[in-house]
């Protein structure tokens, strides 16, 4: 059913070329109904590629159209290739544009399900997707063209804006704020109470966690990741930020525009990562610090203290990539200079009863 | 509305003082409505300031009642500033009951909800609120005052005592035990199997896990959290046990009085940890050790062996945390030592052609 | 209930050794109605023991049967235990089918809760579980005695198969198709979109994830455990793979048949695990590689390269077991030989003096 609502939907190579500022090489009224990778396609769809290794494959795939870099078709003879291409220096970008345009939003349906639980405070905006099972609570508002997946439950005083996505199962808690073009997936809980305790000999006092979640624009957040609310004031993501699977982020957390957190990556109270900060999988961050604009963080990286813009930083604790590396490579030749040591000290003692 | 409630449930500065047994110092007869930090606060606010440095921030804020430590104030002059004080050598703690006076619990209606699913067999006590999409299975018996948000849902012959709350879409699973005044927090899943299988030639063969999970008193659970099954017997949370996001906590584990597990830590099965034990983000240990009372094993933590109380631990193995900072120090200067191993061998030759 | 339910399918001792290939030793008409722990064990139920340690006291127990290798019976004066036998080199795995005879499956009602909310255009098997709850999406089909526990979301255009149990809360979203017997416990999101993106200066633009996840036979996955789909393609989880807690599989990783990933374990996009791997807890592995047959990762292992069949690695980055422990024992080493090294730099110097 899906298949054929794309092949309903199907837009000319020339209009693909116009929308991504690439340059059109071949049938300008080619019709393609998908974007695909390279196994995957049909006689209407686009692919890309961006080596030559890859261009090969493509040229030999059933794809109609070929979004690649002009360089790569230099020396080619495609005359044998019956193929359209769209150039750019970005193919990877375009491809993502070209498969955003042929492919249906999941769950759409412009429809109130009678099976959902609206509160009668809530306010819904036009053209709205709401499934079976799902819970909206009062005073709860949602802006036009969002899309709420079975059993999504929407927590009192939350703001959503337009146009977001929210697959089966997601959490808003109570007084989250989030705008425009949010997709969230599966499972991911927004505005949990944070880990605050003032302990005494009596035990651990819980600080009623009075803050909340704001979420700004076209914002990604993985599957099972939580987000809990500030203790006092908000915690932050701001716009264009993604965040991957099982990822966690503590009371407070500020996470920088267009941040990427990789998968089960943790970020302590407080802590504030500036604009583009890159943490790979496994990675953690303690509270209380900030990490500068366009900093890296490798894959399982312990990061313990401030960065400089532009830091690439690995290890446990972490620090620059490249003395870690060396760090490691010593380590790996540490039982060859520890034998090394023995002799020299045995060459001495030789020298000394000399 | 929310924050109408609050309004109307001020409290005098002298009942705060006495609730907390804290020395008052100003007016007694002033009304407070709220417990917040410093930038949060409005004129009828209380918050805390355990530094000289917060203090000053709180004395230039909207603040009406600042919770401090009584040496704090000494060589101040407050009279310009037009504060009243609660002293307590535990500001932090003070702040915490203030808070948690001035809060409403999240979620109370006292009401249950016609959209929710209730077994017939179910016994529910009085007072409890019971939100739609929830789901109590046969046998649950839920005790009085207990808060069950939109989509929780109960298994069959779970017990859940009083002044609990549960947020949303947390998941109770069959058989579980839990006692009065455990907060949960979302998506957390209480009861899944543990992790058991018998391998041969033919596969993994399924251990079907017969135990159940007991949650003492007062602990609390981050959101999606995981804690399994004992195959046997059961998995114990003790009373007071307080656990971040994301944490795992495999069958038949032990976690002890008080103790504090933070985010993404993870524990194997049938371990032990006993009383105040602290294990910080991203921590691990393995299965069947026991971690002595008041061990903390620092964030990313790799405990792999049995400690003695008050043991501090670090690094991956874990261990003294001393030593493990040492280690990474020699770690960081490793370089240089072989480069000096490198010149003494040079010197020794010379020696040696002499 | 379910303890009277499994006192009336006792099973006799001599069926129990006929299906488990087992050596029967005392009493063929022993009824056992439960296989449990040493601890739990009642006058009617069978447990088992691998080491002389166990057997002594199983054989002190209330158990009428005990599952155990023979040699461990050599020269044991079984007279005065009023016990049977069940003999077999791997008491383990005759446990495991002996519990599984024995134990009721959960959830299991054949019957079709009106609570559920199922589409017109859904098809279901016969004998089918669905709890309060429920919601099945379009075109979704469902094979016989499969159990759907409550608050199960099964997306549009999934298949599962026959004899599979979902624990509350599962989310399968769309396009997934799950064959015979798969376990799945609460949480796990399986199908939520791959992280992936094309970046350019104006941002990450997401790449649609058009793929989809294949689950087959016999596979287990753990709690809040999230498999994202394929980018374009598969992500494929093998025959008997057995998957824990909070793990995070990402797009287009294939876990191979009867591979084993313990609790809190990552894989990164792309990446193959061959048949029989292993991972240790919280494991991690980088994208784009391939993992041998009876590869073993140990607990905490950070995977960045390919693996030969057989190998046993850990550490960050993981290599050889052995090599990383000696590493680690030279690493402890040393402070005692940079003191060695300046020692013998005092040495040459006087060496040098004279």
């Amino acid at each position: 059913m899906q298949e054929e609502k794309i092949k309903d939907s199907r837009i000319k190579a020339a209009v693909l070329a116009d929308y991504s500022d690439s340059e059109l090489r071949g049938d300008p009224e080619l019709l393609i109904d998908s974007a695909r990778g390279i196994k995957e396609c049909t006689e209407h769809s686009a692919t890309f590629a961006d080596s030559s290794e890859y261009l090969s494959r493509a040229l030999n795939s059933a794809a109609a159209l070929i979004i690649t870099k002009a360089e790569l078709l230099d020396n080619l003879e495609l005359e044998s290739f019956d193929k359209t291409f769209l150039l750019n220096d970005n193919p990877r970008r375009v491809f993502a544009q070209t498969a955003q345009l042929l492919t249906d939003r999941p769950y759409y349906t412009a429809q109130i399900s009678k099976k959902a639980v609206i509160a009668d405070s809530a306010e819904l905006g036009k053209n709205i997707s709401v499934h079976p099972g799902v819970i909206i609570s009062a005073n709860a508002v949602i802006a036009d063209n969002t899309i709420l997946a079975p059993g999504v439950i929407i927590g009192p005083n939350v703001k959503i804006g337009s146009d977001c996505l929210f697959h089966p199962g997601v959490i808003i808690e109570r007084d989250s704020e989030i705008a425009e073009k949010v997709i969230i997936q599966s499972g991911a809980v927004i505005g949990s109470d944070g880990f605050g305790y003032a302990s005494d000999k009596r035990g651990h006092h819980k600080i009623p966690q009075q803050g909340n979640v704001i979420i700004e624009a076209e914002v990604e957040i993985g599957a099972n990741t939580t987000i809990d609310r500030g203790a006092s004031g908000a915690t932050v993501i701001k716009k264009g930020a993604k965040i991957d699977n099982l990822v966690m982020i503590a009371h407070n957390v500020e996470v920088g525009e267009e941040s990427m957190l990789v998968g089960q990556v943790g970020i302590a109270g407080s802590t504030t990562l500036e604009k583009r900060v890159t943490l790979g999988g496994q990675a953690g961050v303690v509270g209380h610090i900030k990490l500068a604009e366009n900093t890296t963080g490798a894959a399982r990286a312990m990061v313990t203290s401030k960065t400089k813009p532009g830091d690439f930083i690995s290890g446990a604790p972490a620090h620059d990539h490249k003395e870690a590396l060396k760090e490691q490579a010593y380590l790996r030749r540490l039982p060859k200079y520890i034998k090394k040591i023995k002799e020299l000290e045995k060459r001495i003692a030789e020298l000394e009863s000399e």
